[in-house]
């Protein structure tokens, strides 16, 4: 019985996205990929709002392109701030001290997130060189508002990152005009590719900060003196080589961007703050709280509190079968205590009902009171 | 029109390898996935002839395989010996610089391989903790017999990386039985999977030598501290969490081993061989060159030289016309004059005639003369 | 976005059956295919639990399945009654005409069935050859009881045929312990194979009236004097040939059969009976009515009027947009005042759900009043 | 291990063609398949180039298209000319006494051709309605010219019918301007789509001698008064029902359809005619026969006898094991003198190559003399 997949990535993907994975390979220097690869980049750029970027794709896990923008920007003793709403940012410290970074965290409670003024505070006296955030963090469910970090970025002068791994493609980001330095997100989530590929839009002010690096970054696989002029070439419909692109995943990828410029930016960003809206007002209506307070509330993804009685293998298992698949709890200090739907990508709202009913289902099963069928009444209002 | 793709990588995979690539992705958790997560590693080991190793599969090229092994195994000022037949020796060398590894280069002429009488003598003197080299150098066809070095290693108490890309699940690699520390390769080449993974396995003693080192490793999605509970978990049919797997690749993957490990690993390589010698044959027939002397060609992949007269891009064009798809020469000094057919896999025996006529027909359309059909028969006397 | 299609036939078909619709074409005499074939042919026996019967696969319909029994039994001026409860009892009728039948009709009033007492008492005075049935009038949703019937025909030596089409592999079906001769049906519904194969089982006894025609079937294609030899010859697993069998359905066909078998038959028909009973429950909970009586109310399919007040044409789109695909009504004289939901196959609880989830959604937005989600929550009632 | 489908079909299919195979069934009176449905039957009538004619598409087998002419077009009694180059001929009029046909059978020796004279002089004095030829017999790979029979038909006001199961997008075929009335054929062969349609083309003045019938069609599921009006709706874009469509089948043909006219007519009828022209001249440079005489030779497959000692399923076998799948004989007078290759549709002038190379490997295995290669230069002479 074919389950439908609710998890923040993989998500379900389309069928021509999967059908152009199960092509034979082209090779990765004919005419025909060439032009695959520079679609797909040129296409980068618009879905990332970052007309006058530089994109990077390469074979890898959203990890990679964590990693990507640490290796390049970061050298020996770079103040770095890094803001934190949960696992992810956690993760981001410990990779940039790889780099030597010289870091503070700012750390938001769960479910909430760093106010702005103790960003600036901390910028204005701080002589950063980077800020990273989590757009969404996948472990809470928590959004930050890009815009008010990156013109800070600018007053500043800091590069900033944005970790958009659950968000590009979903939730609104409009690089350029925003003034984010680096947007780096995974293929498997709200970008609709199998996962395997690391996708990075860096600013010209970054590249250029690059350009001007005192020593060889320290990574060699992640190192774009060894990948921009291979990006370089095939923007300009040229071969080159430096390591075998995953071609098939960028076939994959170019056939989903395509969709989603197809179906208007704006159109999508919508379709998710609805989507958001919907699985939200379900959970409301059902009684139970999510992780993030409703202001810093991801679209891409929800993350509520299992109500009390209800034990967690008890309930995911009750929802698989009834035909859905959830994620558990990721954030270390709440593991046990929430789960996690991922809702993004090519959704549709019967999906959206589906997984609400499965949930229903499942509480019931777990002896949970509450009136039946009203999670999916609730969703069903926002979503017609 | 389909053309046959006989490249050094991406090869021709296998219609049901395809079929896995292109099926809906399962949660990287999910009973299914780690099953085959599991049998792929176990399989992993079998087919590289090492069942006490430590298999490690991460999204990645084979970039990134040679980069993790630099990363978790060298520390600042190690002392490296890299024998080099060709392009990859030389950028294993710049690799493992990035790590702080103190390198000293063996560089072999191009087609020949460095004694290892050689290699011996360094080794004696040098206080070397790793020693590389390139099993089968793609830029130059070259083979580098393993087990020598093996041996070398176990002697002087160092460690011995093969760069097994264009080799692994062609040539023939005993990796345990040859006391090589390290094989690594990527999906592309004879393993036959997209490319989009990069595959290792390490031995009891390197991961001995890795347990203690001193310093962190100066990678972050490189670094075995990160993926080695993760493979562990996965060995063990649990579920762990790092980085998201390229679940769709990996169930790829999953379907050729089980290929290979069902055709036998030696007739795989016997078959292997056999496709070699009949290129060789052809190419030898036809008058024409190539870089490895015969005692160290690769059964994997030749490298002819354009014989003097014929033109790279138009042979190669006509190549393509007669159905074919092949590679231009990839070796710096070397680039324009010779070029590289790849031969691994599940190549048929009637590939590789069509592959030789179309070769035939390009040099006929050059004005190079030789016996119409000579090459076939040559292939053919081989291959029956 | 991908809509779910929720019509009776074509359905939503399994990934592995459509996977194997899309493989290269195996020859149709080759060893690889004939097992195929056979194995086909062996599991139909199995699904029609007809042991002795003699298997036949076609390209074509089910309107071929139907023409088939009757070109093949039917001699001229034979008399067939035909028990019709919906439109394709007519076509039956029509159909039967073609080759000379003396036909009698015993005709249903719409959402009846037409009583056993009657049917003997025409077999008891009539004479007759033939007696044809629709187990599941896909027009009505009406289920007739083959087994009554079945025993009529033992008793006055009458062949029954069963038609199948919306019924075998959902229904329950025991044809030789039922003593039906023939059992025909199409690959597109509750088999689970797309469209483009006609599908039938006949009983020795049937087999023997055929041996024993005074004349040539009177059409060539659908003539069992052609394809017996080939069926048996396949069933020994033998090449033969009168027309090329369609290789990709029957490779898709036995991946099904396949599938069908390992869920087993009894939980395959018990499951369709939940499914179709919260179906019924679900129509009832709205406050809608459905053309057959309960008592006749097929698993398979369900035909609910529109309530008074709501447009075919704005509800169906409603439903489409939605996400799910139903079909308007077909019976001639009702067409405009029901719809038919098509729920078999490997229809699972959530896709009911979807379905009517996406109903009510429709019925909302054309006015209708009821109770949100009350469908909803009787559907999961059953289906829990 | 692949092999090379070279059999006179199914032949070897598009990879697109296949993709389309597999997707998931749309509803047939969905708008998505109305215009898949109405495009396939807009370039039946510019690849049978008949734009005034009828185009059906039916499920079923090459023999359900020469059911279809002969049961809409005969009457009982109405005396039909056969024209008879193999097996095929011979079937059609064993087809056409079905439907009462009084025959006459023109039967040619083996690799000849009825002259066109015989066959005028039997129109001059027979009175007969119909005409019917095999343009190329797959029995022996005779071909026949079509246009003077189509003037033949125009002059003696006599219906044509071209069985094209072997022809229709290979070899020439100007139906309109002929003056052919029916041309016919099935999926599998230069059509390109995998078995299981039954295609046909009816001119204006077929059309109209069949709605001048005096008695119904006796065949139900063939009879064009069920399918004209379905044909009708949607080549005006509207659904339509009579039986289920093959959806995915038809999805295929749309494709290889745009495939056909992209490749452009003449080119594909040249590609045919270079392609034919090739085997033959091989088939005569390694020393064999074949059973057409040069002049009718057809483009679409070749049969060539066996050389003295060499055995049928050695050689068969010996083939199949260098990687390529050939037909032994059909015609049942010479079934075991002779082989069939399929040379039509996509195929490529390595496919050419690769299976003349097998050939040879074969003949040498049967200890047959021949210049080894001399069939493989001889056929690419002619390729280049």
């Amino acid at each position: 019985m074919k389950k439908l997949l609710m998890i923040p990535g993989p998500i379900e993907f389309d069928n021509d996205v999967l059908a152009a994975m199960g092509k034979q390979s082209l090779s990765h220097v004919s005419p025909e990929f060439i032009d695959i690869f520079a679609d797909a980049l040129d296409m980068m750029k618009k879905v990332w709002m970052c007309p006058g970027g530089q994109p990077f794709i390469m074979a890898g896990s959203g990890t990679l392109a964590m990693d990507m923008a640490g290796a390049n920007l970061v050298e020996k003793k770079d103040k770095v701030l890094v803001v934190s709403t949960g696992y992810f940012g956690e993760r981001y410290a410990r990779l940039l001290e790889r780099y030597g970074a010289d870091i503070r965290i700012l750390q938001a409670a769960p479910g909430e997130t760093v106010p702005v003024e103790s960003i600036e505070r901390e910028l204005r006296i701080g002589k950063y060189k980077i800020l990273t955030f989590t757009h969404v963090d996948t472990s809470t469910a928590v959004k930050v508002e890009p815009e008010p970090l990156g013109q800070l970025g600018l007053k500043y002068d800091v590069i900033t990152v944005l970790d958009g791994v659950c968000s590009v493609a979903g939730e609104e980001i409009r690089q350029e005009e925003w003034g984010i330095d680096i947007v780096l997100t995974a293929s498997q989530k709200a970008i609709g590719v199998p996962p395997g590929l690391a996708l990075l839009v860096a600013s010209e002010r970054a590249m250029e900060k690059f350009s001007k690096r005192r020593n060889n970054v320290l990574n060699y696989y992640a190192d774009w003196a060894n990948w921009l002029p291979v990006m370089q070439a095939y923007e300009q419909r040229k071969p080159a080589y430096f390591g075998t692109p995953a071609v098939n995943l960028v076939n994959a990828l170019n056939i989903s961007l395509g969709q989603i410029l197809s179906e208007g930016l704006e159109r999508r960003f919508e379709r998710h703050r609805r989507t958001g809206k919907a699985f939200r007002s379900a959970i409301k209506a059902l009684g139970l709280t999510q992780i993030p307070e409703d202001k810093y509330a991801a679209n891409t993804l929800s993350a509520p509190y299992y109500p009390s009685g209800v034990q967690p293998i008890e309930f995911l298992q009750a929802v698989n079968k009834a035909g859905v698949i959830l994620a558990g709890g990721l954030h270390p200090a709440l593991k046990n205590e929430y789960f996690r739907v991922g809702h993004m990508g090519k959704i549709t709202p019967s999906e959206v009902i589906t997984t609400i009913s499965a949930i229903e289902t499942a509480l019931k099963k777990c002896n949970y009171k509450f009136d039946d069928g009203i999670g999916i009444i609730a969703a069903r209002d926002i979503l017609k």
